[in-house]
Protein backbone atom coordinates (compact mmCIF):
# COMPACT_ATOMS: atom_id res chain seq x y z
CA UNK A 1 0.00 0.00 0.00
CA UNK A 2 1.46 3.20 -0.72
CA UNK A 3 2.51 5.67 1.89
CA UNK A 4 -0.12 8.35 0.80
CA UNK A 5 -2.47 5.96 1.07
CA UNK A 6 -1.84 4.62 4.60
CA UNK A 7 -1.04 8.13 5.63
CA UNK A 8 -4.67 9.18 5.04
CA UNK A 9 -5.91 5.96 6.96
CA UNK A 10 -3.86 7.19 10.17
CA UNK A 11 -4.99 10.64 9.89
CA UNK A 12 -8.97 9.32 9.30
CA UNK A 13 -8.31 7.34 12.21
CA UNK A 14 -6.78 10.45 14.28
CA UNK A 15 -9.76 12.87 13.59
CA UNK A 16 -12.09 10.24 14.62
CA UNK A 17 -9.92 9.58 17.55
CA UNK A 18 -8.88 13.08 18.81
CA UNK A 19 -12.98 14.62 17.80
CA UNK A 20 -14.77 11.96 19.65
CA UNK A 21 -12.44 10.93 22.75
CA UNK A 22 -10.81 14.31 22.74
CA UNK A 23 -7.04 14.88 22.30
CA UNK A 24 -6.18 13.89 25.91
CA UNK A 25 -7.99 11.07 25.88
CA UNK A 26 -7.24 10.02 22.24
CA UNK A 27 -4.55 7.22 22.95
CA UNK A 28 -2.09 6.01 20.11
CA UNK A 29 -2.79 2.67 21.09
CA UNK A 30 -6.53 3.36 19.79
CA UNK A 31 -5.34 5.38 17.02
CA UNK A 32 -3.10 2.76 15.19
CA UNK A 33 -6.19 0.36 15.77
CA UNK A 34 -8.67 2.26 14.27
CA UNK A 35 -6.15 2.64 11.46
CA UNK A 36 -5.44 -1.05 11.19
CA UNK A 37 -1.89 -1.08 11.36
CA UNK A 38 0.98 -1.43 14.29
CA UNK A 39 1.36 1.88 16.67
CA UNK A 40 5.40 1.78 15.40
CA UNK A 41 3.94 2.64 12.00
CA UNK A 42 2.02 5.47 13.42
CA UNK A 43 5.32 6.85 14.92
CA UNK A 44 7.19 6.34 12.16
CA UNK A 45 5.05 8.23 9.87
CA UNK A 46 3.82 10.95 12.11
CA UNK A 47 6.47 11.14 14.73
CA UNK A 48 4.23 12.04 17.92
CA UNK A 49 1.03 12.62 19.20
CA UNK A 50 1.43 16.03 18.95
CA UNK A 51 2.41 16.45 15.32
CA UNK A 52 -0.30 13.94 14.73
CA UNK A 53 -2.58 16.24 16.43
CA UNK A 54 -1.46 19.16 14.44
CA UNK A 55 -1.37 17.27 11.52
CA UNK A 56 -5.15 16.73 11.46
CA UNK A 57 -5.79 20.48 12.46
CA UNK A 58 -4.09 21.22 9.27
CA UNK A 59 -5.64 18.88 6.94
CA UNK A 60 -9.52 19.65 8.66
CA UNK A 61 -8.88 23.52 8.35
CA UNK A 62 -7.85 23.25 4.97
CA UNK A 63 -10.44 21.31 4.03
CA UNK A 64 -13.22 23.17 5.22
CA UNK A 65 -11.95 26.58 3.94
CA UNK A 66 -11.43 24.92 0.37
CA UNK A 67 -15.37 23.58 0.69
CA UNK A 68 -16.13 26.90 1.55
CA UNK A 69 -14.67 28.45 -1.07
CA UNK A 70 -15.87 25.51 -3.55
CA UNK A 71 -19.32 26.61 -2.50
CA UNK A 72 -19.12 29.99 -3.01
CA UNK A 73 -17.18 29.43 -6.35
CA UNK A 74 -19.90 27.54 -7.91
CA UNK A 75 -19.52 24.53 -10.53
CA UNK A 76 -17.99 26.51 -12.79
CA UNK A 77 -15.37 28.63 -10.78
CA UNK A 78 -16.88 31.64 -11.24
CA UNK A 79 -18.93 34.03 -8.37
CA UNK A 80 -21.40 35.48 -10.43
CA UNK A 81 -24.14 34.82 -7.78
CA UNK A 82 -25.88 38.19 -6.53
CA UNK A 83 -24.19 38.55 -2.89
CA UNK A 84 -27.06 36.70 -0.68
CA UNK A 85 -26.60 33.73 -3.35
CA UNK A 86 -23.11 33.59 -2.66
CA UNK A 87 -24.05 33.94 1.36
CA UNK A 88 -26.16 31.57 0.93
CA UNK A 89 -23.97 28.95 -0.90
CA UNK A 90 -20.78 29.42 1.30
CA UNK A 91 -22.81 28.98 4.49
CA UNK A 92 -24.61 26.31 2.76
CA UNK A 93 -20.82 24.70 1.57
CA UNK A 94 -19.53 25.25 5.52
CA UNK A 95 -22.84 23.32 7.51
CA UNK A 96 -22.80 20.45 4.72
CA UNK A 97 -18.93 19.99 5.41
CA UNK A 98 -18.84 20.48 9.28
CA UNK A 99 -22.21 17.80 9.25
CA UNK A 100 -20.36 15.38 7.27
CA UNK A 101 -17.10 15.54 8.98
CA UNK A 102 -18.28 16.57 12.65
CA UNK A 103 -15.06 14.61 14.14
CA UNK A 104 -13.28 17.17 12.16
CA UNK A 105 -15.20 20.02 13.19
CA UNK A 106 -15.11 18.75 16.96
CA UNK A 107 -10.66 18.75 16.36
CA UNK A 108 -11.17 22.25 15.13
CA UNK A 109 -13.37 23.70 17.45
CA UNK A 110 -13.04 22.32 20.35
CA UNK A 111 -9.97 20.33 20.29
CA UNK A 112 -7.62 22.71 18.69
CA UNK A 113 -8.81 25.46 20.91
CA UNK A 114 -8.71 23.81 24.32
CA UNK A 115 -5.25 22.62 24.34
CA UNK A 116 -2.91 25.44 24.31
CA UNK A 117 -1.29 27.73 22.38
CA UNK A 118 0.09 25.77 19.59
CA UNK A 119 -2.92 24.22 18.43
CA UNK A 120 -5.36 27.31 19.03
CA UNK A 121 -2.80 29.44 16.60
CA UNK A 122 -3.30 26.90 13.92
CA UNK A 123 -6.82 27.26 14.49
CA UNK A 124 -6.79 31.00 14.64
CA UNK A 125 -5.13 31.32 11.23
CA UNK A 126 -8.00 29.06 9.39
CA UNK A 127 -9.95 31.22 10.96
CA UNK A 128 -8.49 34.48 9.92
CA UNK A 129 -8.73 33.41 6.36
CA UNK A 130 -12.20 32.62 7.00
CA UNK A 131 -12.77 35.82 8.16
CA UNK A 132 -11.11 37.62 5.46
CA UNK A 133 -12.85 35.59 2.46
CA UNK A 134 -16.29 36.60 4.30
CA UNK A 135 -15.13 40.52 4.66
CA UNK A 136 -14.54 40.33 0.86
CA UNK A 137 -17.45 38.75 0.04
CA UNK A 138 -19.09 41.55 1.91
CA UNK A 139 -17.59 43.80 0.56
CA UNK A 140 -18.00 43.75 -2.88
CA UNK A 141 -22.12 43.42 -2.05
CA UNK A 142 -21.76 47.03 -0.24
CA UNK A 143 -19.82 48.25 -3.28
CA UNK A 144 -22.55 46.51 -5.65
CA UNK A 145 -25.33 48.27 -3.80
CA UNK A 146 -23.24 51.68 -4.19
CA UNK A 147 -23.72 52.22 0.12
CA UNK A 148 -23.79 56.08 0.64
CA UNK A 149 -21.72 56.62 3.47
CA UNK A 150 -19.96 53.43 2.19
CA UNK A 151 -19.07 51.08 4.41
CA UNK A 152 -15.61 51.34 6.39
CA UNK A 153 -12.66 48.43 6.37
CA UNK A 154 -13.65 48.23 9.97
CA UNK A 155 -17.41 48.41 9.15
CA UNK A 156 -16.70 45.25 7.38
CA UNK A 157 -14.52 43.77 9.56
CA UNK A 158 -16.79 43.59 11.81
CA UNK A 159 -19.89 42.48 10.30
CA UNK A 160 -17.65 39.25 8.80
CA UNK A 161 -16.10 38.83 12.56
CA UNK A 162 -19.84 38.65 13.46
CA UNK A 163 -20.98 36.62 10.72
CA UNK A 164 -18.17 33.68 11.36
CA UNK A 165 -18.60 33.80 15.06
CA UNK A 166 -22.31 33.02 14.28
CA UNK A 167 -21.73 30.26 11.94
CA UNK A 168 -19.33 28.40 14.21
CA UNK A 169 -21.96 28.82 17.34
CA UNK A 170 -24.72 27.55 14.73
CA UNK A 171 -22.43 24.61 13.40
CA UNK A 172 -21.84 23.35 17.15
CA UNK A 173 -25.75 23.57 18.11
CA UNK A 174 -26.58 21.56 14.56
CA UNK A 175 -24.02 18.95 15.28
CA UNK A 176 -25.48 18.41 18.80
CA UNK A 177 -28.90 18.77 17.92
CA UNK A 178 -30.93 15.94 16.37
CA UNK A 179 -32.06 15.65 13.22
CA UNK A 180 -31.34 19.63 12.14
CA UNK A 181 -29.62 19.73 8.30
CA UNK A 182 -27.04 21.63 6.66
CA UNK A 183 -29.76 23.34 4.78
CA UNK A 184 -31.65 24.07 7.92
CA UNK A 185 -28.43 25.96 9.81
CA UNK A 186 -27.38 27.96 6.89
CA UNK A 187 -31.54 28.71 6.33
CA UNK A 188 -31.60 29.56 10.25
CA UNK A 189 -28.22 31.45 9.60
CA UNK A 190 -29.29 33.49 6.24
CA UNK A 191 -32.68 34.58 7.88
CA UNK A 192 -30.29 35.82 10.89
CA UNK A 193 -27.58 37.73 9.23
CA UNK A 194 -29.47 38.49 5.66
CA UNK A 195 -32.92 39.53 6.65
CA UNK A 196 -31.99 40.21 10.30
CA UNK A 197 -34.54 39.70 13.59
CA UNK A 198 -36.34 42.31 13.22
CA UNK A 199 -37.34 41.66 9.85
CA UNK A 200 -38.29 37.90 10.99
CA UNK A 201 -40.84 39.24 13.77
CA UNK A 202 -42.50 41.48 10.65
CA UNK A 203 -42.73 37.93 9.25
CA UNK A 204 -39.66 38.84 6.44
CA UNK A 205 -37.98 35.27 5.32
CA UNK A 206 -34.78 35.17 3.32
CA UNK A 207 -36.18 32.99 0.37
CA UNK A 208 -33.24 31.53 -2.28
CA UNK A 209 -34.43 33.87 -5.68
CA UNK B 1 -7.05 43.59 56.24
CA UNK B 2 -10.03 41.04 56.27
CA UNK B 3 -9.92 37.58 54.61
CA UNK B 4 -12.33 38.69 51.84
CA UNK B 5 -10.81 42.08 50.86
CA UNK B 6 -7.31 40.00 50.70
CA UNK B 7 -8.93 37.16 48.53
CA UNK B 8 -10.56 39.89 46.18
CA UNK B 9 -7.34 41.46 45.70
CA UNK B 10 -5.78 38.10 45.13
CA UNK B 11 -8.23 37.63 42.41
CA UNK B 12 -7.66 40.57 40.39
CA UNK B 13 -4.67 39.74 40.45
CA UNK B 14 -4.74 36.88 39.12
CA UNK B 15 -7.31 37.11 36.43
CA UNK B 16 -5.16 40.07 35.49
CA UNK B 17 -1.91 37.73 35.04
CA UNK B 18 -3.89 34.91 33.66
CA UNK B 19 -5.67 37.14 31.04
CA UNK B 20 -2.38 38.56 30.08
CA UNK B 21 0.05 36.40 30.07
CA UNK B 22 -2.19 33.19 29.07
CA UNK B 23 -2.96 30.16 32.15
CA UNK B 24 0.42 28.34 31.69
CA UNK B 25 3.05 31.50 31.76
CA UNK B 26 1.42 32.51 34.16
CA UNK B 27 3.03 31.84 38.03
CA UNK B 28 1.80 31.98 41.39
CA UNK B 29 5.08 34.21 42.11
CA UNK B 30 3.93 36.67 39.81
CA UNK B 31 -0.05 36.88 41.08
CA UNK B 32 1.31 37.68 44.20
CA UNK B 33 3.85 40.38 43.96
CA UNK B 34 0.74 41.82 41.40
CA UNK B 35 -1.59 41.47 44.68
CA UNK B 36 1.17 42.44 46.78
CA UNK B 37 0.81 39.52 49.08
CA UNK B 38 3.51 36.49 49.82
CA UNK B 39 3.22 33.08 47.60
CA UNK B 40 2.18 31.16 50.98
CA UNK B 41 -0.77 33.46 51.24
CA UNK B 42 -2.20 32.72 48.07
CA UNK B 43 -2.03 29.23 48.22
CA UNK B 44 -3.30 29.11 52.32
CA UNK B 45 -6.44 31.23 50.50
CA UNK B 46 -6.76 29.99 47.17
CA UNK B 47 -4.91 25.97 47.20
CA UNK B 48 -3.28 25.67 43.87
CA UNK B 49 -2.96 27.91 40.49
CA UNK B 50 -6.17 25.11 38.97
CA UNK B 51 -8.31 25.76 41.55
CA UNK B 52 -7.60 29.97 41.62
CA UNK B 53 -7.83 29.98 37.64
CA UNK B 54 -11.42 27.90 38.52
CA UNK B 55 -12.31 30.77 40.89
CA UNK B 56 -11.08 33.29 38.45
CA UNK B 57 -13.28 31.45 35.74
CA UNK B 58 -16.10 31.56 38.12
CA UNK B 59 -16.00 35.19 39.11
CA UNK B 60 -16.01 36.58 35.81
CA UNK B 61 -18.32 34.75 34.40
CA UNK B 62 -21.17 35.56 37.19
CA UNK B 63 -19.67 39.00 36.49
CA UNK B 64 -20.65 38.68 32.72
CA UNK B 65 -23.91 37.04 33.08
CA UNK B 66 -25.11 39.45 36.12
CA UNK B 67 -23.79 42.40 33.85
CA UNK B 68 -26.38 41.49 30.74
CA UNK B 69 -28.90 40.69 32.93
CA UNK B 70 -29.20 43.90 34.88
CA UNK B 71 -28.55 45.94 31.74
CA UNK B 72 -31.67 44.39 30.05
CA UNK B 73 -33.62 44.41 33.08
CA UNK B 74 -32.70 48.47 33.22
CA UNK B 75 -32.80 50.91 36.15
CA UNK B 76 -36.18 49.51 37.91
CA UNK B 77 -35.46 46.14 37.47
CA UNK B 78 -38.40 45.85 34.74
CA UNK B 79 -37.89 44.44 31.51
CA UNK B 80 -40.90 47.31 29.60
CA UNK B 81 -38.76 48.00 27.08
CA UNK B 82 -39.47 46.28 23.37
CA UNK B 83 -37.86 43.38 22.32
CA UNK B 84 -35.59 45.63 19.90
CA UNK B 85 -34.53 47.58 22.87
CA UNK B 86 -33.85 44.88 25.35
CA UNK B 87 -31.88 43.37 23.06
CA UNK B 88 -29.51 46.74 22.40
CA UNK B 89 -29.69 47.19 25.93
CA UNK B 90 -28.30 43.81 26.92
CA UNK B 91 -25.54 43.86 24.22
CA UNK B 92 -24.68 47.28 25.29
CA UNK B 93 -24.44 45.52 28.63
CA UNK B 94 -22.24 43.25 27.29
CA UNK B 95 -19.94 44.77 25.33
CA UNK B 96 -19.49 47.49 28.05
CA UNK B 97 -18.69 44.54 30.59
CA UNK B 98 -16.07 42.79 27.84
CA UNK B 99 -14.35 45.80 27.14
CA UNK B 100 -14.33 47.16 30.79
CA UNK B 101 -12.79 43.80 31.91
CA UNK B 102 -10.39 42.86 29.12
CA UNK B 103 -8.47 40.24 31.46
CA UNK B 104 -11.90 38.74 32.62
CA UNK B 105 -13.24 38.33 29.00
CA UNK B 106 -9.68 36.83 27.82
CA UNK B 107 -9.84 34.22 30.73
CA UNK B 108 -13.09 33.57 30.22
CA UNK B 109 -12.71 32.81 25.98
CA UNK B 110 -9.38 32.43 25.55
CA UNK B 111 -7.96 30.82 28.49
CA UNK B 112 -10.23 29.10 29.89
CA UNK B 113 -11.55 27.38 26.50
CA UNK B 114 -7.96 26.75 25.51
CA UNK B 115 -6.43 24.86 28.69
CA UNK B 116 -8.40 21.50 28.94
CA UNK B 117 -12.07 20.27 30.13
CA UNK B 118 -12.47 21.27 32.76
CA UNK B 119 -12.10 25.10 33.02
CA UNK B 120 -13.81 24.80 29.38
CA UNK B 121 -17.37 23.17 31.02
CA UNK B 122 -17.24 26.04 33.36
CA UNK B 123 -17.40 28.19 30.05
CA UNK B 124 -20.04 26.15 29.05
CA UNK B 125 -22.18 26.62 31.59
CA UNK B 126 -22.10 30.38 31.16
CA UNK B 127 -22.92 30.50 28.07
CA UNK B 128 -25.18 27.70 28.22
CA UNK B 129 -27.14 30.62 30.74
CA UNK B 130 -26.41 33.62 28.06
CA UNK B 131 -28.21 31.42 24.75
CA UNK B 132 -30.93 30.46 27.64
CA UNK B 133 -31.45 34.26 28.46
CA UNK B 134 -31.22 34.99 24.70
CA UNK B 135 -33.83 32.54 23.64
CA UNK B 136 -36.58 33.61 26.15
CA UNK B 137 -35.74 37.29 24.70
CA UNK B 138 -36.65 36.85 21.29
CA UNK B 139 -39.31 34.09 21.72
CA UNK B 140 -41.21 37.10 23.64
CA UNK B 141 -40.29 39.17 20.95
CA UNK B 142 -41.59 36.43 18.63
CA UNK B 143 -44.71 35.96 20.68
CA UNK B 144 -45.58 40.13 20.96
CA UNK B 145 -45.12 39.84 17.10
CA UNK B 146 -47.92 37.06 16.42
CA UNK B 147 -45.59 34.83 14.27
CA UNK B 148 -47.83 33.24 12.27
CA UNK B 149 -46.26 30.08 11.54
CA UNK B 150 -44.91 30.69 15.03
CA UNK B 151 -41.41 29.91 15.69
CA UNK B 152 -40.43 26.84 17.06
CA UNK B 153 -38.42 26.36 20.19
CA UNK B 154 -35.75 24.71 18.16
CA UNK B 155 -35.83 27.82 15.85
CA UNK B 156 -34.97 30.54 18.58
CA UNK B 157 -32.66 28.08 19.92
CA UNK B 158 -30.68 28.39 17.24
CA UNK B 159 -31.35 32.18 16.52
CA UNK B 160 -29.85 32.65 20.15
CA UNK B 161 -26.87 30.62 19.30
CA UNK B 162 -26.10 32.26 16.26
CA UNK B 163 -26.55 35.49 18.05
CA UNK B 164 -24.57 34.49 21.35
CA UNK B 165 -21.60 33.37 18.40
CA UNK B 166 -21.71 36.53 17.16
CA UNK B 167 -21.23 38.80 20.07
CA UNK B 168 -18.34 36.71 21.47
CA UNK B 169 -16.97 37.00 17.97
CA UNK B 170 -17.06 40.80 18.14
CA UNK B 171 -16.33 41.06 21.74
CA UNK B 172 -12.68 39.48 20.36
CA UNK B 173 -12.43 41.87 17.58
CA UNK B 174 -13.45 44.82 19.48
CA UNK B 175 -10.88 43.82 22.41
CA UNK B 176 -8.40 43.69 19.56
CA UNK B 177 -8.96 46.44 17.24
CA UNK B 178 -7.94 49.89 18.61
CA UNK B 179 -10.34 52.59 19.10
CA UNK B 180 -13.58 50.40 19.48
CA UNK B 181 -16.09 51.46 21.73
CA UNK B 182 -18.72 49.12 23.02
CA UNK B 183 -21.67 50.96 21.73
CA UNK B 184 -20.03 50.82 18.51
CA UNK B 185 -19.72 47.02 19.10
CA UNK B 186 -23.26 46.51 20.09
CA UNK B 187 -24.45 49.20 17.39
CA UNK B 188 -22.41 46.87 14.30
CA UNK B 189 -24.50 43.94 16.10
CA UNK B 190 -27.45 45.07 15.99
CA UNK B 191 -27.48 46.54 12.55
CA UNK B 192 -26.12 42.70 11.55
CA UNK B 193 -28.81 40.99 14.05
CA UNK B 194 -31.94 43.12 14.03
CA UNK B 195 -31.27 44.90 10.84
CA UNK B 196 -29.87 42.27 8.28
CA UNK B 197 -27.30 42.48 5.96
CA UNK B 198 -29.94 42.51 3.31
CA UNK B 199 -31.42 45.76 5.11
CA UNK B 200 -27.87 47.47 5.67
CA UNK B 201 -27.48 46.54 1.72
CA UNK B 202 -30.44 48.73 0.82
CA UNK B 203 -29.48 51.48 3.33
CA UNK B 204 -31.18 50.75 6.43
CA UNK B 205 -29.82 51.14 9.44
CA UNK B 206 -31.21 49.86 13.12
CA UNK B 207 -32.22 53.34 15.59
CA UNK B 208 -32.69 53.43 18.80
CA UNK B 209 -36.24 54.85 19.42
Amino acid sequence: MPRAVRERQMMDAAVRTFGRRGYRAASMDEIAEVAGVSKPLVYLYLHSKEELFTACIRREAAALVAAVRAGVAGSDGEPDLPADGQLWAGLTAFFTHTAEHPDGWAVLHQQARTHGEPFAAEVAAMRDELVAFVTALIGVAARDARQDPAFSDRDLSALANALVGAAESLADWANHTPGVTAKEAAGTLMNFAWTGLGGLMAGHRWSRS
